[in-house]
């Protein structure tokens, strides 16, 4: 005889000293805080968001530290053999950074065995999940041929669903001086290619890879095989990306380093998110975005990694997240929120990115009092404990409760 | 029958694909690289640096990975009670770093009983080790009354050896408008009580704090009870301090952030050390020092955290290492010799800062290929294991080989 199924087994996160929820429905300010809370979640989603002392099967007792939501980096290229610490090194010493660098990275993922780029990026998301990161976007575009951006998104695809063809990342070797035919390439045969293990498209918007009506020719193609739309656009110079993701109603539009006035009101008209990659910033001695300008101009905000070899080889979203507060104008509330909401924002996801009953159970516990010490305390691991879709997948051990100190 | 004493038994650190033995004596330029080798070490001291290969009665496997001199930190206040959580998210949202803000932390450090400071100091060093540093200086400069100075001191005498004596900090309440009977009172009493334990004595040369005859005076008093000396010098602007630090015979001036020429002329014909204190100009949004120009002249450098409640709360020298490369204007190579043998040439230290036969067995086996990756992963946390004088302190457990990647 066989009953019905028993409920799953449900699990309270209490003594939560100060609770970050990124829905401002469910408590203070834009991050919605709730002071003295708990928070129950079963069968990998949450059920409850109540104050402390709530009870469940199992309890994790947060001993009155902040609990946020997992990171969303809606923007990382994880796939990818060999590094490129040589060309780093001597950028740092004064040369300017090329894109031309990502064709080394490229070389040698095609010489890549599947076995070695299945670890190199399971042991890169398995880093990021130990900074906090749940929700992690993974880019192909260093196969560049439909066999290897194919293999690349399956590598990809056993770590996340959001996973995107970036056949338009650089004009490969073999079509050096033909950028059209590498284009209708993209199109044709590689797109065919990706399709079964895609869900977004993107281009590399920029002098040196792709121009607007190359990007559109991609994107459009990317449309009609049912993909959503992502760009990089504006990272080493103003030029036509930005105005081109709002007109193509992509998801985002990513780096947004060099904006004009017309941009930042596109952005501000329009649902494309406006992704900024303070890491890339970092390692390339550019400039960094004002944020300040987009936020006030009403643009949905995010903030993301871009991990990648070349110009940003970090899966720290705390890092990016003190970057965006010291370089970027934006407060510690607006980088935790972009962090967060903002890249749920930007892979369209309803499902993460906030705590809230229905969404995902994705959640960091902080050895810190509150969301504010990842931006106080620099370059300190701070992610204690992490819950990704209801599993402690990163587990601290126990410690003694914080102290708030004030 | 009683034997003669069993010799300690050696250890060797082996498959170790870059190491920097900070010493320039030992191997190439100069962070003295030695490529495939293997150090030992007994007693807690290295006893020899060779090829890989060497044998001793425990072998531990670097796996390919990079192995550095344990980071000398010259420079810490960790002895304290509190955060300031709400004053730095303050400051970050558009108010000015005032250095008044020492008294906030100066009454939450009074009020604090010894257990609790002792547990919080522990806390902060236990960090600090598993961001690689094994020789820290650490402050007082948050009691300032002699009772508390002195308490400060005896709780960071029981984490290190290098203990500073910090009464000239801030001007305490009980003392305002009176500003030269307080510096008698440094003199006085609180040196009195301070001197059994402390190795060095220091002052805060600012506008806000004390001007430069009341640091001489307080500086020559401690010369005279047989401290070493040290200043902090030029962090919010010009000022005599750089100046007055040689003129004194100074171990080290810190901070260093304003400097005139005659500033790093002084520095380059002298003794003194020019120690730059990055997280602090990162947390203050201060802008950052021109170390290239300091080396350039011919100074030594030392790069430290100024860990602290206020202006810098981190005990991350990788972070700080960082910040020198992308923003101060060093190399790689400099930085991390600046964390090394700089901060031990600061603190008049010869066995520490650097592998060599004799020093002091410190090490640090790195999760990548190359001390680069410090600067090229910001972020993340590559520390693998630490071992200090001798003992594992730090145990990352065993992983597979790293992969150079090119």
């Amino acid at each position: 005889m066989t009953g019905p199924a028993e409920p799953p087994s449900a699990t309270v996160v209490d003594n939560i000293g100060l609770l970050v929820t990124s829905d401002p429905a469910l408590g203070d300010g834009p991050l919605g805080l709730v002071r003295n809370a708990s928070v129950v979640f079963a069968g990998g989603r949450i059920v409850a968001v109540g104050p402390a002392g709530q009870v469940a099967d199992r309890r994790i007792d947060a001993g009155g530290r902040c609990v946020l939501p997992g990171f969303v980096d809606s923007h990382t290229h994880l796939v990818f053999a060999g590094d490129r610490g040589d060309e780093f090194a001597a950028r740092m010493a004064g040369r300017p950074y090329e894109a031309g660098g990502i064709r080394v990275s490229m070389a040698a993922t095609r010489a890549a065995a599947d076995g070695d780029l299945r670890a190199s990026t399971a042991r890169l998301r398995h880093e990021a999940r130990r900074a906090g990161t749940t929700t992690v976007e993974i880019k192909s575009g260093y196969g560049l041929t439909a066999a290897d951006e194919a293999r690349c998104l399956e590598v990809a695809s056993a770590f996340t669903e959001e996973t995107t063809f970036l056949g338009a990342h650089v004009v490969p070797p073999e079509f050096e001086g033909r950028p059209d035919d590498y284009v209708a390439e993209v199109c044709g045969p590689m797109l065919a290619a990706a399709v079964p293990h895609a869900r977004w498209i993107d281009a590399f918007c920029e002098v040196g890879a792709f121009d607007a009506d190359q990007c559109r020719t991609v994107l459009a193609a990317g449309r009609a095989a049912g993909l959503g739309l992502r760009l990089h656009a504006n990272q080493l110079g103003h030029g036509p990306g930005v105005q081109l993701a709002v007109e193509m109603g992509c998801a985002s539009a990513d780096h947004c380093t060099y904006l004009s006035d017309a941009d930042v009101a596109a952005l501000a008209g329009s649902d494309t998110v406006a992704t900024f990659l303070p890491a890339t910033d970092f390692s390339t001695r550019q400039p960094y975005p004002d944020a300040r300008r987009v936020i006030d101009a009403g643009a949905t905000v995010a903030i993301a990694t871009n991990c990648n070899p070349g110009s940003s080889f970090t899966t720290s979203m705390p890092f990016c997240i003190a970057l965006a507060v010291r370089d970027m104008g934006m407060t510690a509330e607006e980088a935790v929120r972009a962090a967060t909401a903002g890249g749920a924002a930007a892979l369209w996801r309803d499902d993460v990115g906030g705590i809230r009953p229905g969404a995902r159970a994705d959640l960091i516990i902080l050895d810190a009092p509150s969301y504010t010490h990842l931006v106080y305390r620099p370059g300190v691991p701070l992610i204690h404990d992490v819950v990704q879709a209801g599993d402690l997948a990163v587990d601290g051990g126990r410690i003694p409760s914080v102290e708030s100190g004030r």
